[in-house]
């Protein structure tokens, strides 16, 4: 088994077209062409790990992925979330690759995915990009934009000044236009496109607070007790998608919405057939679109098997 | 995190009294100290992988343990089972270790499950040790029931005479009088303490087979098609022990007995209760009695944790 360690991960990553890894990822979960069981949750006193794994039939490997995030950790001068994946030969189960990345190749599909959403739901002129949270993953989320729009304006929420102060500075450095806010309703009366990666447990937006032709997608929610929108965000919106809709039932912004009776299961598709077209895209600048992100493991499969490629793995 | 290769991992078992850390593990799952959630499960077209994981409360680490069966690997010159186990702190969830153990450690700790049952609920004189199997379970299964009685005398179930004679030349290496068989009825009209240690998915070993007094360590079971045992000797047995109530619900001999009626659940108890006397044991020398040991991940939990210990891994 090969041991690649975080800077290795890195390095290959800068050469890695990670979109586009993402979207066929969630197009073959979305044809059944992957086999995803259902999360593996740990809950422990001072934090919580998940196991996601499955494979993608026709791939050579399968993969393991374990991703923790303990919430006292910067206190002790840690790193809130740690991880790492695993991939083993489909024909044989033999352990052929550990990509020791410290959740970071985790950071890096869900800021992925959250633009992947963008790309096919986003409103065509974007006018002001929305972040809420100042983490490592508000951070990403930016930067995946990059390539899927040309709007360089951002309005960051946050609940800390300091935070939003190092925030804004790190974001110019990365060609945005930076305002910060501590009101989240600004987000909603400015921001066209929004992401939220904050693990907030309860509703942050508002509907009223949104302007028509709106797209958010919604990040942070990744376990049943965690929420960022208001249900009725979901049932004003035209297109409510779901990265996996088995899992959004159980996770995420779509349960807490069908709990709330605020949609029904049918008016929820699936990203992976936004983008095979078997689902619509948004079909005019007034509607408002929701991608809710859980995160899946056929991520981490597409993101760990072309980590694995780059570092010289074979697919024997 | 620390890399641990089988060979290290073999030379400190060799110091390692396994037999007292299992009886402890399965004591601190029946007493509720121990977090074991349900049991992850990959099925691929080759062979299939098990997630097993969870902590005890009170010690430092995590664990979580990977392991595989892949039925046409000797075809390829390879061992059909693989798997490692990976210990994380409770505190931050950081990486500790990772015990490649290419599976070995779980084929100790289920060997080291069998003789616990079997020091609990077999008769005080055994006969003959009955064991149903010749591959390597069957082996630890034998050498593990060494410490437990005084008997030597060994009859060998299996299908393939090759196979047979080169278990029969195995055993008789480490200290048995071997004789084999390929009549399943035949262990149970001679033997008194059967361990088997098959992936049979239909019965084995019918109750009309066997004696009075005869306890049964039932091994092979641990995915929900396996099965080795008729229902009616659980239905005959005088104690039906579960290495854990609530996965021997899914899957193991109690669950096919559940399923046929053959016995209800209020008759099942756990072997952690036997250990610590909450349970009874065998009460006399005609009773039937048989542990179903579906692998419960505490046993993974106490055997990672001594092996990193024994290591030198500091709880930290």
């Amino acid at each position: 088994m090969r041991i690649v360690e975080l800077p290795e991960i890195q390095q290959v990553l800068t050469g890695l077209d990670v979109l586009p890894l993402i979207e066929a990822g969630f197009v073959a979960y979305s044809e059944g062409r992957a086999v995803v069981p259902p999360v593996g949750e740990l809950i422990l006193d001072e934090g919580e790990t998940h196991i996601k794994y499955g494979f993608i039939r026709s791939e050579p490997w399968y993969v393991i992925k374990i991703a923790s995030g303990f919430y006292k950790n910067p206190e002790r001068g840690l790193p809130s979330g740690d991880g790492m994946m695993l991939l083993f030969s489909q024909a044989t189960g033999q352990p052929v690759a550990a990509l020791l990345d410290r959740g970071h190749l985790t950071d890096v599909r869900t800021a992925a995915a959250g633009a992947v959403g963008a790309r096919y739901l986003a409103p065509r002129k974007v006018a002001r990009i929305g972040i809420a949270g100042t983490g490592v993953q508000a951070r990403l989320q930016a930067r995946h934009l990059l390539p899927i729009t040309e709007c360089r304006s951002l309005l960051a929420w946050g609940r800390s000044d300091g935070k939003l102060e190092v925030y804004r500075r790190d974001m110019e450095s990365e060609g945005f236009e930076v305002a910060v806010t501590k009101d989240p309703a600004e987000l909603g009366a400015e921001c066209n496109l929004i992401v939220t990666t904050t693990p907030a447990t309860e509703p942050l937006l508002q509907a009223e607070d949104l302007r028509p032709g709106t797209h958010i997608s919604a990040i942070g929610s990744d376990a049943p007790h965690k929420q960022e929108l208001d249900p009725a965000i979901l049932s004003r919106a035209s297109l409510v998608v779901a990265d996996s809709r088995a899992q959004c039932r159980e996770r995420g912004e779509i349960a807490h919405a069908l709990d709330a009776g605020a949609i029904s299961p049918d008016q929820v598709s699936e990203l992976g057939e936004v983008i095979a077209g078997k689902a619509p895209r948004r079909s005019d600048d007034d509607q408002i679109t929701v991608f809710d992100s859980t995160g899946v493991a056929v991520q981490d499969i597409q993101i760990a098997s072309a980590v694995a490629r780059a570092v010289g793995i074979a697919a024997s």
